[in-house]
């Protein structure tokens, strides 16, 4: 059997380090591709101009390009099998990514711990992606529901503990940023860090109805594989699925009308997809700003932000209902921080 | 309340600058999409070899794109509440643009004029695109009703004096730019300057159908982000209406087949949006050549042509009925200067 | 009449060299559209890093990059009016092409056989595709059914005389290429040139559905605008037919699972497009090792594969019924070497 068939719950083991394939140089013409599908227009990931206004040596390429490139070399040996993708902890931007840089990624399965059922059990692992010199650009915890495909012995319970949110001493700002001369006309608001209140809520406003062929580029490029996203004899329904990390670039970018300064992804303190996402959906956005800190870098503040996509015929707000559980109309839910002109 | 709800017809004055957000920096990716959404062949914008023999020092980006980027700029503070896209004048390129710059755009107040149901108005502007090195690129003035949103006094009315066409000593041959050594087999066609005549037609025979997921990719690339191309829910009709851009890019690239020699576009004396265009159209292109001129290049000489966009079920060179309005099939009546070889 | 209507059968001559228009220079934004249109993985043509472990400069263009854009080229002149795509035969890549690189083709006619019933015929062509230097880096003979248009003498009828199938010593290998310090773990699998026996049938299991934006943006990249892929009005029963390249590029991307470590397309023996493919198809595929070979490469070694791409409700490996003609699921039946470390 020369295909892969991919890893099933028994497969993995405690400490284990897993080097995923395919390593993958990025230019500007992914850059393009992003601004393609997304309705991207922070000017820092636009503009060398803007950039090198900020201190750095030009623009570097979107922080979501870089996860979704990392996780999409995970996908082959972490959730070919997967039932579910529960969450995500911990994630920690740790180097920018340039036009020319070439990406691989490696994963530590640091929690194990098998369903009840025996059936199917949980794999937690946390994954780190280097650049070509070996330094990391970024780091995150995953947890996914495995199948079992044998009748093995269930292994002792492995929960990692994982922080609820990052603190702020956990973020690491790229060196060289300064936004002590940051424009914000060319930025497109004037909002600054100070205007932002913890509690505070942004509807953001537009909206976008996805197509089939959409997602499929997007999940493509990131060379993200997974059947259900791209085969629609596969589902009974004949649906395609459409990768989350679809849904987590369409919210970002939409959270621009209103968060138009909110340059940089440092950190994902968790995420959930709480309902799955199909092509003719239009998805729309809110904000809510969970924590405010700041930063050793000049004029660089961080906010905590809570971002929500919803779609077609979601209340204000949206997001859980009186039994605590995600309305069907939420399809994401997702905690980061990110930094902001103070 | 952080989100831009855009500019109203009250808050225009007569004068004012308006500097957009967002500057884009463009590379050999944004070419390349380029390519994939229109069937752009072009010699002169698709081979860097070509360029060369051409006087230049590479393959610049294509006349529209820059366009394209520079427009997309101006629509959250010109026309986000436009209900009409009236028109364009005066639109000439004024520098390339190469793989690696960095373009921005400001657009001046240059004419107000209230409408008589106190509702609405019609805002002139002048739009300039410059580069990184603050070198202008290309500018054009454009017309659209906007909203009004408050009741305000109406503005004494101010509409500016707007040439029909630019005259052959307005338009600005790119230095170096040099046809004397032009190879016509490379380009795809023999039809010199000399071959077209004034008031000749060209039925460009190709055609080609559109879907959302292009025209969507495409005005993204743009960051042109108006609700109406991108939100299912937004219309009642539940349609997305297609960038009139797109069926510019789409149809100047149609025209190739008979004008592929019709190398760069320096000059846009006008242009109308005749028709709204939405996914499923298949749309074709016919030309007339409007007037020639000479340049003070090398083998360059300059054709003022109409760009006629029609969808399915026009008539052969379909343009106004007897009433001298546009005929439902046309989507596009556009009026440009372009540079070909004599 | 400034359009070009295409050449029809009476237009060849026997040792004719056709130049084809429009060059085409290629960058970083072609290998990320290329990413995007198909489920690429090859290690080769992702990353900079592992090319340069593979004893090259730099990740080259992926092979089937530089076959699009050759073939592109020589529709407009070979294929515009043809009834048929008959066969390719002799197809050798012979020479890398990087990023930055400008390709160009010509075609010397070298066989015509007009069909008995006078109203077609059969053209054959040798293409070459060569760079900015003028070195050849693709060459393969194409046969077409082509339309008469004027009733003209019938040719004395030639018809060359071609390989089944190119020797072991005919494949061209990379300068440099070297394959002693290939990495396994990166390129997905383990399954060396070793490993492959000749009769050894693949299932690669992965489908992926087509959707029109989809084809329509891969056949406009490569410049190929014939007008049964783009025009939903061209044909009576209002589908667009997908550029038979679409479906090569997708079947050998999805080969990628059960043949990682196939990293670089060296000749194509023959391909036949079995049957049309239209938007809505979900496209699977499977392998047949045809033959295996040594190379004088350091590491190297070579795969003669059969390549066979299918639709939905096609049986496992189905290819041709007890008639000896193509199933009606089977879209691609293509023969081609490839280079596989030892």
């Amino acid at each position: 059997m020369k295909t892969n068939a991919g890893r099933f719950f028994e497969d993995y083991r405690i400490g284990e380090v897993i080097a995923h394939a395919v390593p993958r140089t990025l230019s500007g013409g992914e850059r393009a591709l992003y601004h393609a599908l997304y309705p991207a227009r922070g000017a820092l990931y636009s503009s060398d101009a803007f950039a090198q206004s900020c201190g750095l040596a030009a623009s570097p390429l979107d922080d979501l390009i870089a996860f979704h490139t990392v996780f999409g070399k995970t996908v082959p040996d972490i959730s070919l099998n997967a039932v579910a993708n529960l969450g995500y902890a911990e994630g920690r931007w740790l180097g920018l990514v340039w036009p020319g840089d070439t990406l691989r990624a490696e994963s530590e399965v640091i929690g194990l711990k098998e369903n009840s059922n025996g059936k199917s059990g949980v794999v937690y692992v946390r994954t780190r992606g280097l650049n070509q010199h070996e330094q990391p650009v970024l780091e995150y915890v995953r947890w996914v529901m495995v199948r079992k495909n044998r009748a093995t012995p269930t292994p002792d319970p492995v929960v990692p503990v994982l922080k609820p949110a990052l603190a702020a001493a956990d973020l690491v700002v790229p060196a060289g940023l300064d936004f002590t001369r940051y424009d914000f006309t060319l930025a497109g608001e004037t909002h600054r860090w100070g205007d932002y209140a913890v509690g505070e809520k942004i509807d953001h406003v537009d909206g976008v109805t996805i197509e089939e062929a959409e997602h499929m580029l997007a999940t493509r490029l990131w060379q993200n594989t997974a059947k259900v996203h791209f085969d629609a004899t596969f589902r009974e329904d004949g649906k395609r699925l459409i990768y989350g990390g679809h849904v987590i670039s369409l919210a970002r970018a939409l959270s621009f009308n209103g968060l138009a300064n909110a340059q940089m992804i440092v950190a994902l303190n968790g995420g959930a997809h709480a309902n799955p996402c199909f092509a003719g959906d239009t998805v729309k956005v809110w904000s809510e700003v969970l924590d405010r800190a700041e930063t050793a870098a000049p004029g660089v503040g961080a906010l905590r932000l809570r971002l929500v996509a919803v779609k077609q015929g979601a209340a204000p707000f949206a997001l859980k209902g009186a039994d605590g559980k995600y309305l069907p109309e939420v399809l994401l839910d997702l905690d980061y921080w990110v930094l902001v002109p103070v």
